[in-house]
């Protein structure tokens, strides 16, 4: 394949400068150090761990220790919500987590993706965004430049790559919409 | 959204009352001194250690040190069956294996979920049972309530989310069938 | 199911002879000291180790460090190529992955399976074959005996079992071709 040939992906080294790097190694440490092992119910002291390296997180939010995170200086997440064991948020590009949101266990949140179309496989920043009240169930995966409509359910080992309705739940991968939230009518 | 703002999923505090909440801290601490280093052959040890928290398990199954189990008294394998490196019981609902299963390496059966439908994201617990000799290939997903019908086959990453017939091949997300076994003509 | 009583898949033993399983031991141990905690940049003395154990790598390849490699004698990779992360090759049937891929963090290749129309369960070796330029995202499955064409794409989270084409771009579960790759006019 000619075509092929042409496809260099790492010629260019590094996609971020020392800097990034550097905060990322510091922040690796301190997580792993400070939060990777500490009891589930310490939540307000890994909110504190979170802010300190620039995240913003919101009163009563639960980030379980196992939870990896890419940049806290790229995340924002609301109030009320949860980040449970083993989540990732691939933040290289900025994420954004609503209120009383529920992403679940080993669910995957990931902003940035590489351009299939370039020989040199610039690396493409892609803000994704949960709206408010989303539950991202476990093992999911949302995936760069996504926005989750208020409400959305994204179901178990599902995979989302585009918007989502408010309410409205999917499911599969790529994920489809199977139907509609009804909190009016709780069985 | 209105309608979002009304999801409160962490006011409700634990799902499980204190008893059960330390059985499992004692039970996964037990699992992790004891079982999950050993070498492979010792299945008949593990067998033991799975007994003594309640399981139910058929002479002759091979459970992997890796494999991570939720709650033993919620579990019962048949004879003869494996469950391979890394796989998951996530068994907050029971979860029932028949004999001669095999559950590959890092599969993943779920009996448990949240009411989508509840502004309370109530937890409802789903029994999974697998019928004798299915098989659940690497990295394969069962959900909530589901029942795989004997003999039948989920194939590598696949993700069922309703019952499977006896002797059916399913693959995808979610799960289709394509095709059925035929153990007549071994090739 | 009578059907099903016949399945025995534990009636063989053990599916490879005793050389092979010490010499992955061996391996493995190697791996875990010598290269898993290495720091990412220390390529080249990676390339070695896997060169030792009889791996065909080439130059300026980078293999991670928590890359899981089944037997580095059943594996050859081209010049220019990326193993990411967390990438598993399971290669009990040879893998061999061309010049100038990618395959990203914790994506998963695998050249075997089960013969499931075998009551005993035979394994089967089936070696895949990914030509050079091609890029496997995060989380991707490669299934046994596939053939991608030179600089295909394999989403991330997507499940690949039939061969792909030259320059075309795969997603979902199973994988669809949606596209492809031109890059005559990069963005």
């Amino acid at each position: 394949m000619d075509d092929a040939s042409r496809f260099i992906p790492l010629a260019r080294g590094a996609s971020f400068p020392l800097a990034n790097r550097l905060e990322r190694v510091i922040w690796g440490l301190c997580w792993l150090l400070l939060a990777r092992f500490t009891p589930p119910a310490l939540h307000r002291w890994r909110r504190l761990l979170l802010r300190l390296f620039g995240a913003r997180v919101g009163a009563g939010t639960r980030v379980h220790g196992s939870v990896i995170i890419w940049l806290p200086r790229n995340l924002v997440i609301g109030k009320g919500a949860l980040i449970g064991p083993g989540a990732r948020l691939y933040n290289q590009g900025r994420i954004d987590i609503g209120d009383h949101c529920v992403v679940s266990q080993r669910a995957h949140i990931c902003a940035s993706t590489h351009r299939a179309n370039d020989p040199g496989f610039a690396l493409e920043l892609r803000p994704v965004q949960i709206g408010e009240g989303c539950w991202i169930a476990a093992e999911a995966f949302v995936g760069p430049g996504v926005t989750m409509g208020a409400g959305s359910v994204l179901g178990a080992r599902a995979a989302l790559f585009e918007d989502s309705a408010a309410m409205a739940i999917y499911r599969g991968n790529p994920a489809q919409r199977i139907g509609q939230r009804d909190w009016s009518e709780p069985r």
